[in-house]
C-alpha cells in the first residue's frame, strides 16, 4: 500500500466509497453511448461517466475535437502532454469544490463500447508459473519451460479483429482437433479463459528503430483487463511449429475502461525475482510492475486470485523487445501480459492450470467443472489498494454461447 | 496455357508487347502519385497508369469517390459487383477503338505506394517442399513435417505494421540469438527471403460465423507478390512454443500492383496432389490454384524459380480455415501463401532451403552467398503465360541496409 496523503474527495459521492473502482485518483478512459446518441469518449468517476465530448464543447477541456470520436485512438495520438493535461484538469473539476455542472451521465444508463480500435494485438507469456504449468501439460515437465524463457519475453501476434468489449457473448468455437482415429471437425471440448492485463500503446514508433525499456514505458497509455479465451484442444493440435492460431481467435474480451499509467504509478512494484541477468536491451532502470490484485470469477463465484507482481516481464520490456527487430508499433496496439498465475492452484489464471489439464475438477456453485460449459459467464477483476481508496477496472465479463457450424 | 481467343489489343501500344506484365487482360489495381499530387488509385496498362480518380471526376467510371483515397480499401469495400463493373468498363475504354482521351500517367513518372492499408497480416505454410525442407533443418528430417500438415493449412498471425511496398529499403534486424556461451544481442547473421503470393481480402466476415471455401474464394479481391524477410537465427531461438515473432517483423515487402482474381481466372489449376482426404470444411469444389511461374532474383541474377501450382492449400482454403473458430476477417487483410518451393534446390523460394541451411553456398554474380548480405537486392516476379500475352505483377524488390542498434 503506497504511503501518501489521505484520499482525495470528489463531489461525485459514489467515488468516495473506499470499495469503488473509480475514485478521483483513477479517472480511466472509455467510450460510451446513451439512447440513440453516437458513441463518444468518457471518463469514469464513481457511478457516473464524464461526457468528455460535451466538456470540450463547453470549453472545459481541450483535445482538438477527438473526444467526439467513437474510439480513443485519436485522443491518445495527441500524446502524453495532452493526456496529463486532461487528467490534471479533470481532477480539478471533479474534486470537492470543483465544477458541479460538469456534464455527467449515469453509468447505469450508458452502453460501454470497445475503448480503442485495436490496431494489432500481441500476446505474451510472462508468468513463469503459467509458462511452466502449461508447458508441462503440453510437452511434459522436462520440456515445460523453453530455454529462452528467462532471457526474453516470448510472444506471438494475436488477432485484433476478434477483440471485443466486456459483455459481448462469445460462441464456443468450432475447430480441427486430433481425434482417436484421426483429425475431427468439432465444437471445442476444452474451452478455457486466460486472466491477463493488456497494455494499450499510445505512441507510434519508427520502422527500423528499436526503443529502450524506458522509452517503451512512456509509450504506454494505460491498461485494460484482458481475457484471452483459449480452445485448448484446438491449440494442442495446431500450435506446432508456428504457434497458436484459431485456438485464440474466437474472441478476446477487454474491459471498457483503460486505467492510465498515472493512476497506477503509486503502486509500482518489483516483479518476480530475476533468475539470470537480462541482456542490456531488456534491463529496466526501475521496476515496471504494479502491486495489484487480479482475479477471476465463474458464474459469480470467485475462482483464482493472484497479483500482477508475480510476472517476470513488464509491458515495457515486452514492448521494447517487440521493437527489437525494427518492428514499428502504432497507437492502439494492444499487448497482452500473458496469463497471470501464482504458484498455487487457487492462484492460477486459467482452468487448464487449476484443474491440472482437466484431471482435477473444481466446484462452481455446487457444479463440477474442468473446462467452460455453454452458458458459463467468466468475469475478471483487478484492483490496486491505496490508503482509503482503490484503483479498479470495473467488470470484464463474457458468456459462452453454444457452438454453431 | 489456356485456350481462348487471340489476345485483345489496347490503344496503349506497350500493353500489346507479349512480354509486358500489364496487358489489357490484366488491369491490376494500385496507388500512385506524381510530383506533389496526393496518392490516388490507379490501374496499370502497358507502361502507363490509368488515373482512376480523374476518370471518376470525368464521369467515365463510378466508385463513390473511393479512387481519390491513398489506399484501395474503400474501393474494395464496395464489393464484387463494383470490382467487376470497373474492370469491364476499363476493358472497353482501353481496347483498340476505346477512349484515347483517358487520363493516363507514365509509370516512369509515378511513385508507387502501398496499395492497401494492411488491416492484419497472416502468413501460412502451404508448400510441402518448403515445410519439409525447413522443418528438417530446424527439427531434423524425422520431425520435419508436423502431423497436422496434410490435414489443415498451418498459419500464424504476422505483423501488419511492417508490410511495405516494393522499393522500400529494409534494415538488417537486430535480435536475440543463441550464442556459444549464452544468448546474444546481435545483428542478424542468417537473413533470408521468402517467395510468396499474398491474397488481399476484399470482404468482411462476421464474428462467430465461418465461411466455406467457395465463399472464401469470392471474398478475395486479388493477389500481390510478397517477400516475407526472415531472420533465421532469431527465428531458431525464439519460435518455440509460440511461433515466429521478431524474426518476421523486420519487414514484409509486397508488390505495388494487386492482380485481380478475374485476371488470373484463365490460369486456374490443380495444386499438389492430395495425400489424404481433407475434412469437408476444407474441400474445394474446383481447384483453387493458378498455373503461374514464380521466381526470385538477387542483385539481378535469377535464383529460384517454381510454379504457384506446387502449393498444397489455396488462399481460399486458408481463408476458410482462418474463419473456422469464428474469427472475423476484414477488408485489407493480407494472407501470405507461405514460401513457394518446388522439390529441387533451384526451385526453392528461400536461401535457407537453397543452401541447405547455409551449408552449400550459391554463386551470385560471381560472389558466394549463403544468406543475404548488406547491400543485396532481392526481387520477386511472377507471370501466368497466356496465348500471346502474360499476366504479371511487375517488380517486388527490396535492398538490405546495415543493421543499426
Amino acid at each position: 500500500m503506497p504511503q501518501g496523503d489521505m484520499p482525495r474527495r470528489s463531489w461525485v459521492a459514489a467515488a468516495n466509497d473506499p470499495e469503488c473502482d473509480f475514485p478521483i485518483e483513477n479517472l480511466p478512459f472509455g467510450v460510451f453511448s446513451t439512447g440513440s446518441d453516437a458513441p463518444r469518449c468518457g471518463v469514469a468517476i464513481g457511478d457516473m461517466i464524464v461526457d468528455l465530448a460535451a466538456c470540450e464543447a463547453r470549453g472545459l477541456l481541450s483535445a482538438e475535437g477527438t473526444f467526439a470520436a467513437p474510439r480513443l485512438n485519436d485522443f491518445i495520438a495527441l500524446g502524453r502532454p495532452v493526456w496529463d493535461e486532461v487528467r490534471a484538469r479533470l481532477t480539478e473539476l471533479l474534486a470537492e469544490g470543483g465544477d458541479e455542472t460538469l456534464p455527467l451521465v449515469a453509468m447505469a444508463d450508458a452502453t460501454l463500447h470497445l475503448p480503442v480500435r485495436v490496431t494489432e494485438f500481441t500476446d505474451f507469456y510472462a508468468s513463469k508459473n503459467h509458462a511452466f504449468n502449461v508447458g508441462a501439460l503440453f510437452r511434459g515437465p522436462e520440456n515445460a519451460l523453453p530455454p529462452q524463457w528467462t532471457h526474453m519475453p516470448i510472444g506471438y501476434n494475436g488477432r485484433a479483429s476478434s477483440v471485443v468489449v466486456s459483455g459481448t457473448d462469445i460462441h464456443r468455437p468450432m475447430g480441427q482437433v486430433k481425434g482417436e482415429s484421426g483429425p475431427e471437425w468439432t465444437a471445442c471440448r476444452r474451452l478455457d479463459l486466460e486472466l491477463e492485463l493488456g497494455a494499450v500503446v499510445g505512441m507510434d514508433s519508427t520502422m527500423g528503430e528499436r526503443v529502450s525499456v524506458a522509452e517503451a514505458e512512456r509509450m504506454i497509455f494505460g491498461y485494460v483487463l484482458l481475457n484471452d479465451w483459449s480452445a485448448r484442444d484446438i491449440q494442442a493440435w495446431e500450435y506446432q511449429p508456428l504457434g497458436p492460431f484459431q485456438s485464440k481467435a474466437l474472441g478476446t474480451t477487454i474491459s471498457p475502461w483503460i486505467v492510465t499509467q498515472a493512476a497506477l504509478e503509486p503502486f509500482r512494484s518489483e516483479g518476480a525475482p530475476r533468475e539470470v541477468p537480462l541482456l542490456p536491451y531488456l534491463q529496466e532502470e526501475r521496476p515496471g510492475f504494479y502491486d495489484m490484485t487480479m482475479g477471476w470469477t465463474m458464474n459469480g463465484q470467485p475462482m483464482g486470485e493472484t497479483n500482477y507482481n508475480v510476472m517476470y516481464y513488464s509491458s515495457a520490456q515486452q514492448l521494447a523487445h517487440h521493437t527489437g527487430s525494427g518492428c514499428p508499433m502504432r497507437v492502439g496496439d494492444l499487448l497482452g501480459s500473458g496469463t497471470i498465475s501464482g504458484p498455487a492452484p487457487e492462484q492460477t489464471g486459467a482452468l487448464l492450470e487449476m484443474t491440472e489439464g482437466g484431471k482435477k475438477p473444481v466446484t462452481v456453485n455446487g457444479e463440477e467443472r474442468v473446462f467452460i460449459q455453454d452458458g458459463d459467464e467468466v468475469g475478471l477483476y483487478a484492483h490496486a489498494q491505496g490508503d482509503g481508496y482503490r484503483i479498479g477496472f470495473g467488470p470484464c465479463t463474457g458468456t459462452i454461447l453454444p457452438a454453431r457450424d
